[in-house]
């Protein structure tokens, strides 16, 4: 299924070179004040062609709304944005169906839908679909006022300079992946429940929904596993909650402990490099070198940081609602 | 909400000092064999006191059904166990309420629930739940008897060898954490769903349930980050989907590919360390110096591979459900 | 699935002759406080034997807390109870295993799992269960304390008189059915969603889950069909929505309209009937005439009127969390 | 939440004069061949302006595809559809807003929305959102096209011939109510769960989410009521389950038993009446006479049958992914 959330619900669809891609957002309360510049910043920080390192496509990339709001405001019924996909060349891709590129989502497509899946540029499984989730995210950032949601490169090709590591790529002619670190102040204690919907499972799910993410940790992450007990645990300083610490990132037992949440992601170097490399050939039956041609990322991660603040203000807003944190009329 | 799964669901219920911890399949095909000696194996490798570095606490720890079992098969109708608790010492835990221990989710569950929480022995927060989550696997293991699940530890406090991490801890009197890895052999492509369901969302909300997971990473993971497109892309060996190197871990556009499945989670170091720690003091007010007394593990990753094998059970079960590869009456 | 809300989370369980049936309750404010003897009044009014025309079968039937509470209160976490099954004799059931019950499950349920269902006294399709939802009930009204939930037999057999209607069953020697009604008075405006999740939408799927009803109808119900337009329309009086007439049953375009929520239910005869019937017997591969032994209601429907109340509250709880309008913690 | 289903999941959106209205379907098998043609003969028997007593409001009212179908075909992912509006009056309903209008949701929606909602046409609440379920529905139908799912009119006006229903609304210058019978033939026993999930309960949740019904009755349904039991039984005659007489309406337990299923809606009087009615003004704060000006359907019933055949399609579709017994992949 392609929905998440329970009283804010999300519904995304559309193939990269279909007639668009759209979400609807579900459980907004009345009254949400919406421009349509709202939505630049963060669209913009997404699109392609705005820095060294990522693809020149560019695009309108505006929202078109279907339903929801009335008279710049969100009307408290579901509001669907769709984004009409242009400037595509699908002639690229019926060229090299044949080929299956690695990394990418090509052949699991076929193998799960038959050979019914929209092939052209990743269809459903397109990085296009972002476009969705960061302007969902727009909504739910304004929904979440009070809270800072900052999302950075720490990373790129494994180097914390980002031109550096950019750098390599060049040099190596070739992708590189990154990581991602994202930052929520002014989080209340309390959000998420113990088990499966736990902040950190519920941030993961949807985490793992921005393609080419390979792993999430929180707090210290994964050096956690090498450090003692004694030098992990936060001390705690007041009744409030907060920490001498921040190892566990803001979240204990599932739920937020109103400190700063923190984690980060890994995301893998772009799947369409500019090398050669080989694949098997679904007409020719052999393995055989190819080369992806056409525009991309050398380092997608540079993208991720406004999908990754979205996806983390859409589960937050979720969380919110549940609590009663938020009223459902807003004034 | 401590529900979990579309077509094969959970629902987890108790508290560690409560009359019993219990946990509700529902979805269950029927006819399904079930055996009290099915679930010796794994809830035994969960059991502390089996192993150097965990706790002696020593329990019966067998299901009780209460529904869903007729003639030692499942009905079809949902199947509750429950695990009576016994063998605790809630004394213990009376006296050092004003405590709020560091590491665990004391203070958040008071400021969650304001107090009327079950408190003794982390409630309904404990480890102690994981006996329901072990079980439940068991019953998806016997239905996916065609794959082959296992979880071992990787890193006890950054060794790769058991004994040597523990001794560090030993020798520190401290706790220490650990990786686990899962692995699962068998699956067919195409499981999962692009976005919000896949295997990856699925797969790291059901472990961050978990208690003491601080990240999850598939295939390189975390190392992706650092490699270039060319060398992290698995090429395509043949139309089944075979690849030559398995970076991915088995898992593309969020899909199933037909490899082994990998993922690594890190474990923090059991919170309840012997070492002395500082932490707010609930009725002086004061920040001051506590031990933990009781029995603890020195290291709880030990006991997380039989856990992991059991979500990632639960979750693959229900993919299969999902996608019809699972009769709803078994023979 | 046996699951039923939203943010008031139903998960049901157990077979008539089991160890026990039972419910957990997810999604429950912390500190709401419950004492056995709160589910004394519902839990007997379901109870047979207090009335004529219902089965003498006597229970203990009060629930045993497996979690959820503490102290007399509920912690925020989920509360299971559970009804140990007394009193059963399996093997009536046993003997006339041959012959699948005309208007019971018997038959579907084995079509359904494949003879692996628990067979004896209807197994988890008894009406046996109601009790849990009765208990369920209990707690949702005590967190809707300021409602005023009532539901009352309006016909039995046909006749507004219930001692009427009994003795045509009587006399009769048969079973009969009835029609009960449901009101609630002190209902907000704005509870439910326009769609699926409508009010009536929301009630139907659950009073359908009650045994032996076959048919819902709001306010003036199928005599609507029946009315000119200028009749059926309730005129409204004032902002707060209050209506000259009721024709509507306090629900318009599936939102509550701050008027009394009335609806009515029919109730289908006991199934088991003391008259012989004819069915086809699994053994001889005939049809033949049978009679059904031992104990049951001559109207069924006299029981339902607290099974009615108590989903009726259940649905009001959830949409009152969905909505904001209970805080999370009481004091 | 607008939203419905489990494996076969819908979401729609839209406001009567907004821009569109629409549905996404997701959960639909691949490879179903899908052409603008399918869609005629249930949208045109939804269309007003068709037969006596419809509005004759007319509309383009044939899908505009987003995503979801690639050469003619569904490809597995999400299947959006969006119906532009066009052909409104937006200033009709300008003018009247002073007057919520009696029967319709114009107040609660105001009530609910805090006066932000769409009021234009009734917004969200309008019966124009009812193309979606039945474009939707057309999708299902394709998907069971081994069943005969059947809806006519059986009474308007409490008359069984239309026509004299409708001359009896013509003559009293009045708007009249109807009945609506839904018939499915070809059902496999099996389908649906007990409690929540059962037959009932999910065909009635769905129906319900259709404007102006106001009952819904299984088999003999409220006339049950009235039965005795040996009357009211369905002997059963052989192993597939048939019975002698079908007063259960191909339902037991919850559970379809393989007989035809069989099911009867009530619904209002068009609110819309062209009588004078009386109602309260916003502005002067008094109750006052009001007329509905424009075209409107002298009885609704008449257009629900597509709609209730849709919305029975929904369900079943859902039902048959659940049980496994539709491919994901057709060919």
């Amino acid at each position: 299924m392609n929905q998440f959330g329970r009283q804010f619900r999300l519904s995304i669809f559309g193939e990269s070179h279909g007639p668009a891609v759209g979400i609807t957002v579900d459980g907004l309360p009345a009254g949400l004040a919406l421009l349509p510049g709202d939505f630049d910043c963060d669209l913009d920080r997404r699109k392609g062609g705005q820095q060294k390192g990522t693809t020149p496509r560019q695009e309108e990339d505006r929202p078109h709304f279907m339903s929801g709001l009335f008279n710049d405001r969100t009307t408290g019924a579901p509001l669907t944005m769709i984004f009409p996909n242009s400037n595509t060349r699908s002639a690229d891709y019926e060229k090299i169906r044949a080929v299956p590129r690695p990394g990418h989502a090509d052949l699991v497509a076929t193998q799960k839908f038959g050979g019914f899946e929209d092939y052209r540029g990743g269809g459903h499984f397109s990085g296009r679909l972002t476009v969705c989730l960061v302007a969902a995210g727009v909504i739910a950032k304004k929904l979440l006022a009070n809270l800072r949601i900052e999302a950075r490169i720490t990373e790129v090709g494994g180097e914390p300079d980002v031109d550096t590591g950019l750098q390599r790529a060049i040099a190596a002619k070739d992708s590189v992946g990154g990581i991602v670190e994202c930052r929520v102040h002014g989080l209340p204690p309390g959000l998420g429940e113990p088990f499966f919907d736990s902040v950190e499972s519920l941030l993961a799910q949807a985490v793992f929904s921005i393609p080419a993410i390979r792993g999430i940790e929180f707090g210290t992450g994964f050096a956690a596993a090498r450090m003692l007990g004694s030098e992990h645990n936060d001390a705690i300083l007041n009744g409030s909650g907060q920490t001498k610490t921040n190892h566990a990132g803001g979240v204990v037992g599932g739920i937020t402990n109103g400190n700063e949440l923190v984690f980060r992601v890994a995301v893998k170097p772009t799947s369409s490099t500019p090398k050669e490399q080989e694949t098997w050939n679904r007409e020719t039956g052999n393995v055989a070198a190819f080369s992806v041609k056409g525009r991309h990322d050398l380092c997608i991660a540079l993208r991720v940081p406004p999908v990754l603040e979205a996806v983390t203000a859409l589960v937050l807003a979720d969380l919110y609602l549940q609590q009663g944190l938020l009223p459902r009329i807003l004034s």
